[in-house]
């Protein structure tokens, strides 16, 4: 099937990829940065993930015998397929840590590669980074409303093709408990959930016999679905008497899940009378269409739930497809470079850059983060972007560098983290956030400012620019 | 990385299975159809993708020892856990032909096998034919609105992660012309398209010296990019310039490409601009966050525009994420089944069943299909699936059955048809679909009805259940 491999490219990387070869440039340094511009689902925060995933990929990246043929019969140049055919990812990467807070405008990971290595990657990072970023964020603001409770991903069969599988992993980093998805659990360590569909139950003549099968030979896992024919008419009492069949012989009932109706109605009528028949630990899970809002209403409205089953606007990120992270030149050939655009906030940062977050005194986060040069080791000020009135002073502040060496010459310099772990930073993190930039209405805006040095040298260069 | 195994499933397909195996159901068939409820993107018809994959899929599905490894710490049965290591899918699959037109409610694909792999499956089979009818879908609507004009898909880098792979190819299905994403034209057989970005520009000095560089190195496949500092004073006078040295050097400059601002105006300034140098010739492509909409306006105000880049809102589908497509149990231990619904729209049609089209004397589509039992050859009458007042007669039209079989016991029947094949068999139903269906505003609702018998069947069902 399909594997990441060199291919896993925009052609256009190739096409360019072949001038600089034969234009002799194989060995200058491009340092390019990875940033998005707008937060999706108008929040106030982005969780970053994928990080992991593209080092592991990039460590290995090759081309397959199979893609230097198929580009061959695109008419590339003989000797640079030769140098395809060794191509290895030797570059050096910067970036913050998987699970961190980030927004827009400040640079998350800088590559540092020859130029061709450099762009060649370009479209497989922004690809894992952009999906995986999007859903671990959509997963946070259901998290942050979760309060606690138990999230499952049930997304796989509406999830973008194969995107499904990242999916799944990037819905831990944002604080998902557990996974329908097989593969996803078997490859990233995620623990599995999933019981009974409808079409179980209407496999069987009645609803009861299906229950008794199912529990009979699951009576540690049993969460049966109450909804396929009439939840409080025939659904719940015939989960009630399950329930009490199975503690007969020694097992307890795990839960009962409704996937229609009015869930915060029913699942108020679903505690009652199971707590009515001293059946106060069998957990309500419910699903359908489930998003942060809903989970909210549920919620704010006290409905009874344990367990929240999410599936299409998770692994979807429903209403936004995309996050609109981009990779842009700062630095090659021993030069800043930038991009001009007629809109100011278009116009991208030069050099190798940092990324510093102000804390408070109990490492909370203040609010503000600040773009700088690499080399600059406590900012003193820091300056809106484009708008020359708005500057303050951060030199008593404390400061947190985001920015990391994770790896080097193409070798990944940290131990790998397991996905429980990454997501268990994230949570660390996401606590370190004010509760004001995590509201659904109006959060209040991260400010991200730049150093005055960096602003000095951005100007200078538009500057050069307008008058060539 | 990725692959197809059995463990590409949810999480319950796989307790269930354990029930039906250790319950002694191994060898009962079930019947399940596929079909989804609503149209995507406020259309009028939906273009059906994936099939094609799904089958080759479906012909080697088995579990590796790593899965079977995997489901053994899940505490799945032994016994059960043997039978998955011979796991084969051995079932048969009635099917629409890929490429064809489709519609809410009406069966699309009809699985019949052993209700373990036919539940197995099911994940599998959403995931795919949602998301790539999803996307052909989106691609068609382009397409429309394109007149002919060249669509090519930029998208790999703002897709859904992997999902990107097959999105290109479901985009070929829906009348794109080619693709950015080497890996999907490596094997789809799609053309691959692309030149530069803005950091090949910026990472030269100077404009020119960039176009040159190119142009020398790919002088039969040039499309420069001219917006990056400034596209009417900088770019299109050093793209002329180039045609011009490239035309004394016996080439032609394939074309240009905006990127931003506003393109209407600019395709217009730069076309004059083209011309007046005798550069007919030079085609004018354009990109920047492109969709059905954005094309039709373009083309409205005769934009001299000749090739479209589209990237986020083909490959997601943006604004909807996933189609709505379900699998739903008809027949099962030769019993037809039924899963009833508060509301009745959401009741499901039982039995093995068949779908005919409507077509006047010169083959376009009337506007009416209608679902019968599988064993009827020539409904006289449709029926409103939920309206009883509604029925009209078509004992006088000719009709066109859409399923077809096209897997027995696991095996494919038909020899695989190239993508190409399968996108001019669309073009060609497109073709027949009336122009009423294909607009924007309140598209006319296409008629899927259900003939008398299965009306009678699904009623009587209701009753029985209702009594029970």
């Amino acid at each position: 099937m399909i594997s990441f491999s060199g291919t896993y490219t925009d052609q256009y990387q190739l096409t360019m990829g072949q001038v600089y070869f034969l234009k002799g440039h194989t060995h200058d340094t491009a340092v390019f940065d990875y940033f998005f511009r707008k937060l999706p689902f108008e929040g106030g925060y982005a969780i970053f993930a994928g990080l992991q995933d593209l080092l592991n990929i990039l460590k290995d990246l090759s081309f397959t015998e199979e893609d230097i043929k198929f580009l061959g019969t695109l008419g590339l140049d003989q000797e640079y397929l030769e140098y395809l055919k060794k191509f290895k990812f030797r570059g050096t990467i910067y970036s913050a840590k998987e699970g961190d807070i980030i927004f827009p405008g400040e640079p998350v990971v800088r590559v540092e590669a020859n130029i061709i290595e450099a762009q060649l990657i370009e479209t497989l990072l922004l690809n894992i980074l952009n999906f995986q970023t999007l859903i671990a964020t959509k997963a946070s603001r259901m998290s942050v409303q979760a309060k606690g409770r138990t999230l499952i991903d049930f997304g796989l069969r509406r999830a973008q093709g194969l995107g499904g599988y990242h999916a799944s992993r990037a819905a831990v980093v944002g604080g998902f408990d557990a996974t329908s998805n097989t593969a996803a659990g078997r490859d990233f360590g995620i623990p599995v959930s999933g019981t009974m569909a409808h079409s179980f139950i209407q496999s069987y003549d009645d609803e009861l016999t299906a229950f008794r099968d199912f529990a009979e030979i699951h009576p540690n896992n049993t969460i049966l679905l109450v909804d396929t024919y009439d939840t409080l008419k025939s659904g719940i009492p015939n989960a009630i008497t399950m329930a009490h069949e199975m503690e007969k012989k020694g097992h307890k009932l795990k839960g009962i899940r409704l996937d229609s109706g009015d869930l915060a109605y029913l699942a108020r009528k679903t505690r009652e009378m199971l707590d009515k028949e001293g059946l106060n630990y069998v957990k309500i899970s419910v699903s359908n269409q489930l998003d942060e809002h809903l989970i909210k209403s549920l919620l704010d409205q006290e409905a009874p739930i344990d367990i929240f089953g999410v599936g299409t606007n998770l692994v979807t990120g429903n209403p936004d497809s995309a996050l609109d992270g981009v990779y842009k030149l700062s630095f090659f050939d021993n030069k800043p470079r930038i991009k001009l655009s007629e809109t100011i906030s278009k116009v991208t940062l030069p050099h190798k850059k940092q990324v510093f977050r102000m804390l408070d005194k109990e490492g909370n986060f203040l609010g503000a983060d600040v773009v700088c040069m690499q080399e600059e080791k406590d900012p003193e000020m820091m300056f809106h972007p484009f708008d020359p009135l708005k500057f303050l002073s951060i030199a008593e502040d404390q400061k947190e560098a985001l920015l990391h060496k994770v790896m080097e010459n193409g070798k990944i310099l940290e131990e790998p983290k397991s996905l429980q772990e990454i997501a268990t930073f994230s949570k660390e993190r996401l606590a370190k956030l004010p509760q004001e930039f995590k509201r659904f209405f109006n959060p209040h805006l991260y400010k991200v400012g730049i150093s005055l040095r960096l602003k000095e040298e951005r100007d200078r260069l538009i500057q050069e620019h307008k008058i060539k």
